[in-house]
């Protein structure tokens, strides 16, 4: 069994680079502070005994010989990036969990048959950088290492000057090809209310959710709102309005593992007195099934048409997003489910509704997902929040399920 | 009659002053560019034989002495301060149009018994210093010298420093009760395409709406788009679009002479998957009728109950300003009707949508304008414009019902 005072020790600690007055962490991608952060990960799994590599987009593995090293690794992680006002668990607990699966089998002095790696992908979070997922992406092949690298943040900083300025330009090959995995898993606060309105402590992760994102525009016309009598308007607001209400609508007809969120709105010119006469809105669809995906797309095309053509205005509807539904690996997922048992915690089959970068990994290599609890639902806050015990439960199950992939 | 083209000349030439590349005009109340524009009325109306004085809120009186000129004077007028992004027409229309009838009675030779008066009030578009119609409030009474001249913009500027540096903090009192009007005619573009659409040259306006502004609030709870389900949201945003909606509903149901906008919209965090947190968005009710308006007004505060005890959300609504409708005076009204009648113009009877600052002289004294189309209704727009023939024409109506109120 695993140490949770440990696992909570490092969780404070690793908080501790980048923490914020209020409590929370901000530790941008490839910044001098995430630097800070991966040189604590890296000492640590040293004097735990591992080999560490750093890959060519700058996920950093740290290897835990096992019998027969020629055996692709069991391999678990995650992030150490955080949101601008991020916590100090997102991620974080991931890769603090891996590491401290490698001390309570030194501890135990068991060695697997199989290496175990503990790995921390590179931008995760995608606030400095996109595409979100970045490091997994690369090392799963969604896109190319060269795209990735000729990104810019805001200050016009690529990528690739990023990680040679923190030192983490490493050589091994960023590639699930050239370094195979043999089993992955990811432990994760869940970063929604499901398991805690269900009084469950560990989620079993089946799957993740497929999703669209979309851009629409509604290009109405700018009028004084005194003077313009209401027959004579086009009002951009009232067709986005309708639309925001429609998202939801869509959703809710195809629950129960579905979502529709417009979490963006931009009015023009947004002027008390003035009517709007060009609105700018995000869409978010998500859903288990991608038939369900395609459904509410549709649904979601036809519901502009619909609205557009009542308001005489025009909308156009852009996706700048796609990722299809993931299902984990059934075999994994029932070693999760197994282990939950086992060990009397409640437990409860959830999918995720959010990217990780074992969604990443599942297109590559058998991969599954523990969820524990964390305060509210609330992640991507300062206010971030989890109970030692939760963390210390899920680790345990983690412990478990790479023992049963790797072999004693 | 009056000089078509020598009223356009002029407007073309005031239009010189803060003309903006796109053809527009950007002279914000009380910089140095109203100075000049201020100074090249002042000289104009000098020119035409014109006293002048300022008064301490720095409404500008140019006045053309009667026969008997003990009368309480016949004014007429507008404002010469403009939107940062504002047209040749509003407001310099109306002053110029005054000039115009004074130029046009001097070539004639004509002597009125009242003498007239032709106004250029301070501040009329609230741009740079609230509130609008901040000189003609002053003089009617709506609030007081020492509030207005208190009032800062962006810099920190007050009011009364800027007067001082333009050199217009006048000495006469800013008070109807001291300087009593005999009557208020104001020619000015319509701002809206009531006119237009209906191929009619004169509007002649009745009254204006009474408006009530509010400010609205939606208090959810921000999380997660991905993980979170949608039977487990607080979404801002969803109540906040049924809100819009609410309100054009209203609108429409209080018809004909009733307005509805939400022009302005705050969405927090408003990042595209994260579901919005809190919404604070503008209400703008009109009406004609204070009883409509006060109906509006109760139908706003039910929809706010009920959308928010649907949605399990707080709402907080707050009235921000309150103007009741305005009748102008039937009498003066008439005037205008029949001037436009006589000289074989198009005209319709017509409502301003708007707030001008013949509304505040309406408090004071009797009160009445005239509108002429502009194109498309467009206003607070460098691409403002209005044709020729309809500004003559307008003014011609200006100096009829002017000449007939002061007797000749
Ligand atoms: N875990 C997470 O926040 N991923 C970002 C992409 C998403 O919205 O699912
Ligand atoms: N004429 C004008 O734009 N007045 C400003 C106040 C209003 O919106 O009516």
């Amino acid at each position: 069994r695993i140490d949770g005072q440990r696992l909570w020790d490092s969780l404070m600690q690793l908080a501790q680079v980048g923490a914020t007055p209020k409590g929370g962490v901000c530790r941008l991608a490839l910044t001098d502070l995430d630097r800070q952060g991966r040189d604590l990960f890296t000492r640590w799994a040293r004097e735990a005994g591992c080999e560490v590599r750093v890959d060519a987009i700058g996920n950093i593995f740290a290897r835990r010989r096992g019998r027969d090293n020629a055996l692709p690794p069991v391999t678990t992680g995650s992030h150490i990036d955080t949101q601008p006002t991020g916590g100090k668990f997102d991620g974080n607990y991931g890769v603090l969990a891996g590491l401290e699966v490698v001390r309570a089998l030194n501890d135990a002095g068991v060695v697997t048959e199989a290496p175990l790696e503990v790995a921390v992908w590179t931008n995760e979070e995608g606030s400095r950088f996109v595409p979100v997922m970045m490091g997994s992406g690369v090392f799963a092949d969604a896109f190319t290492l060269e795209h990735a690298l000729a990104q810019r943040d805001n200050d016009g900083v690529s990528v690739s000057d990023a990680l040679a300025a923190i030192g983490y330009a490493g050589s091994a090959p960023a590639s699930a090809a050239a370094s195979p995995v043999g089993a992955y898993f990811e432990a994760h606060i869940e970063q929604g209310p499901v398991l805690e309105a269900n009084e469950r402590v560990i989620g079993v992760v089946e799957g993740a959710l497929g999703q669209r994102w979309y851009d629409v525009v509604v290009q109405g016309m700018e009028a004084h709102a005194g003077p313009t009598p209401m027959e004579l308007r086009k009002d951009a607001l009232l067709p986005a309005s309708e639309l925001v209400i429609e998202v939801n609508r869509i959703a809710l007809a195809h629950a129960p593992h579905a979502r529709g969120t417009v979490g963006w709105i931009e009015n023009y010119p947004n002027s008390r007195n003035v009517i709007p006469g060009r609105v700018r809105l995000s869409v978010d669809l998500r859903a288990a099934d991608d038939v369900v995906l395609s459904a509410m797309d549709a649904a979601l095309k036809e519901a502009v048409q619909r609205i557009a053509a009542k308001a005489k205005v025009e909308m156009t509807v852009e996706q700048v997003v796609y990722f299809p539904p993931q299902p984990f690996t059934p075999k994994l997922v029932s070693a999760v489910r197994d282990a939950a048992q086992a060990q009397g915690l409640t437990w409860m089959n959830v999918i995720s509704g959010a990217g990780h970068d074992a969604v990443y990994l599942a297109r590559v290599c058998p991969a599954a997902m523990i969820f524990v609890p964390c305060l509210d639902g609330i992640s991507h806050n300062e206010i971030e929040d989890a109970q030692p015990e939760h963390l210390e439960a899920g680790c345990n199950i983690l412990l478990q399920a790479m023992l049963q992939s790797a072999g004693v």
